[in-house]
């Protein structure tokens, strides 16, 4: 199809800025999602995305389940029409018995079907956010969660879920200050976007008194949870909510699900399980806010996840696994004094700090150019202005040669750099 | 699957209510949606959803697309991958071919891909409305942008389209009173639901004049747009807006298109077209909500509108042609006196009113169990109380006997009931 011409006009005589709403002025474009527009170069080994390997996608389960709709002309029919907000029974039926392998009884009520889980964030801010409430959030932590509160105008405050004294107390006299209260408090406890580290239950607990204290709700993003490569599982924390409180219909947290890291990240299809008062209300917001998730995909989903996704875990985990050890090795082998760096269990993130006069912003650009290697400036992920030298590694979607190339180019860049400033 | 025993568990004893935002406190089930899973029984004529009848939708169109895209490793990789905020390149151009065949000249950067029209409302009521702002709206109008917009905490003022003596300085008056400013001016000028009335192009001129005066954006929701069954178009606002002001990029107007009601409602798949500096912003607002929509669906959309859209047409509106008629005839040989309707030139709905004594609220019980028939009452459709006497009736579910024998029983039914009050 040809570019239609766009005939010249003169520019905008409208002052749009003055007329949006007030949360409009906080909306800015995402400095990782225009990166990674850039950096989606052939010759650049890329550590910056977070996204799946497609060559791990189930996509003969996904042809088949597609055909196998579409071979039915009343199935085809239903799953082409418009459903319901709460989400495909059968689908969520498979979530909640998923929930159970995690330790967390509940029934189809308390699940609804997000489009992603980004979609569930957003519908977390919307349900308890108004403008000067505080959301408790972990520095650094996922982006994508900070631009879904941000549009219902939150006030942030640090969380140390693995220490420091900050009582409730403290949080409830920082949130009045800004004239609202704790209402989320948000974690991402398993192999977290961007440090790869994982919360202890002792922290989970501590979380869940702190809710319990200051009235704020746990939003468990476990976005990655099934991507384990050694340890053993942590109980999940509205599993351990659950087990302290009688059950989830009296929990204080929702766990937030998505497809995206195990079968396929396109078919945005994500979810929340919570307590019924809260699942009534988002259910609501579903519907006002896009009716309902793709029906196809809803249907599509339920049968790939039933037939094949217990049982893709292990090549998944496997794979992820060898990408991870090569990129420690080879951190170990090359990188210069005083660079730290995680040593996640799972996920798909190796956070690293350079030693302090390393300024990972500036330096994109020359191992862009130099290095070959493309990664994320760690300061996209703070809402308090620090880590400046640091940076997050994905090493999800390159083998392990190629990681192992490419993090010595890189740290070989770092050196040089540190040794230019010493 | 089976259903996991959820242990009992005392009654949730967290005030939730009282955490929640203050916009939740409007959030209140759609008397429609409620109504339509009851009334779903295959022993009633229902005449209440809008839905389209899916033996129109394209299922032949739909099943080659996915299985050509299955059949293509690399486009296969891609359509489960992640993807862009502003939607998937061809199916854009589609749309900025579309949009060219109606006077409107745009390029791809000028169109957002949202998850169904009930998403553009949501994203336009999130970018305009800060909490007191209003929005100026026909009465009765479309219930779902009331549901979303009303996440926004906007107060509402009546639109009086194609007469009224409302000066524009009254609405700024008025807006002024609630703390705000008119920001969005909504209409849906083709076929409305519930009306099924069409605006002349004097008065969407008249719309493009309030805008300016008042510095409200109009959204023009064109749901039914493409299903016109009698008379010639009348151009879109949003063409009467750039012939007007020179060009896309002045315009004072966006336009909300949908798949849902030509082809298939279960993808989710519409889009808004409109100036730059107000897509930019809804491409953020897009990526914060849901990073985007489901890629595979769009690959799908884009291959199905291209390959038959247009060539569907005719299909679909000589047979809900000959539906409509069906209605209005059996309304012409069985309405009560006193009893009006709409003759609509196009979309689904034609909306009754009775006789003043009628409450169609109360006379729906009687409707479902004597006559077999469901209709929505009219006042679910109004936000200022009015209506009760109304009800709408959508003909394009059934086929033109069926139509005859229920508009004939509820007529009887309506008869019986102003003859027992009168």
């Amino acid at each position: 199809m040809s570019e239609i011409a766009v005939p010249p006009s003169p520019a905008a005589d409208i002052p749009w800025e003055q007329q949006f709403a007030t949360r409009a002025s906080g909306m800015v474009a995402s400095e990782i999602r225009e990166l990674l527009k850039i950096l989606a170069r052939p010759d650049i080994v890329s550590f910056a995305g977070g996204i799946p390997d497609p060559a791990l996608f189930p996509s003969e389960a996904f042809a088949e389940a597609y055909r196998s709709v579409f071979a039915d002309p009343s199935r085809t029919a239903a799953a082409l029409q418009y459903s319901i907000s709460e989400g495909h029974r059968p689908l969520r039926d498979w979530i909640v018995a998923h929930m159970a392998g995690q330790g967390v009884a509940c029934s189809a009520d308390h699940v609804l079907i997000t489009s992603g889980s980004q979609q569930a964030l957003d519908f977390l801010g919307k349900l308890m956010l108004s403008p000067g409430d505080t959301v408790l959030a972990t520095t650094p932590t996922y982006l994508g969660a900070l631009q879904a509160f941000s549009a219902y105008e939150p006030h942030y405050q640090r969380l140390h879920p693995e220490g420091g004294n900050q009582t409730p107390d403290h949080y409830l006299a920082q949130a009045a200050r800004h004239g609202g209260r704790p209402k989320l408090l948000y974690v991402v406890p398993d192999f977290a976007n961007p440090t790869g580290e994982t919360l202890s239950e002792a922290a989970r607990l501590r979380l869940l008194d702190l809710a319990e204290e200051t009235g704020a709700l746990v939003v468990e993003d476990a976005a990655y949870r099934q991507l384990r490569y050694e340890g053993l599982p942590v109980p999940s924390v509205l599993a351990l909510d659950c087990g302290r409180r009688g059950g989830i219909e009296r929990a204080r947290s929702v766990y937030c699900g998505t497809f995206s890291k195990t079968l396929a990240p396109g078919l945005r299809m994500g979810w929340i399980a919570g307590p019924r008062p809260l699942i009534e209300k988002l259910v609501l917001i579903k519907q006002a806010a896009d009716l309902h998730s793709g029906t196809l995909d809803q249907v599509v989903l339920g049968d790939v996840a039933q037939q094949c996704l217990e049982d893709r875990l292990p090549l998944l985990c496997g794979t992820y696994r060898r990408r991870r050890g090569a990129m420690l090795a080879a951190l170990e082998a090359s990188a210069p004094a005083g660079t730290t760096w995680t040593r996640p269990q799972g996920g798909l993130f190796v956070w690293v700090t350079l030693p302090e006069q390393v300024d990972t912003r500036a330096l994109l650009p020359r191992a862009v150019e130099e290095a070959r290697v493309a990664y994320v400036p760690g300061g996209a992920f703070f809402f308090d202005g620090r880590g400046g030298n640091t940076l997050r590694l994905s090493f999800s979607l390159a083998d392990e040669a190629t990681i192992d190339r490419g993090i010595r180019s890189l740290m070989a860049l770092v050196g040089e750099f540190v040794r230019g400033h010493g």
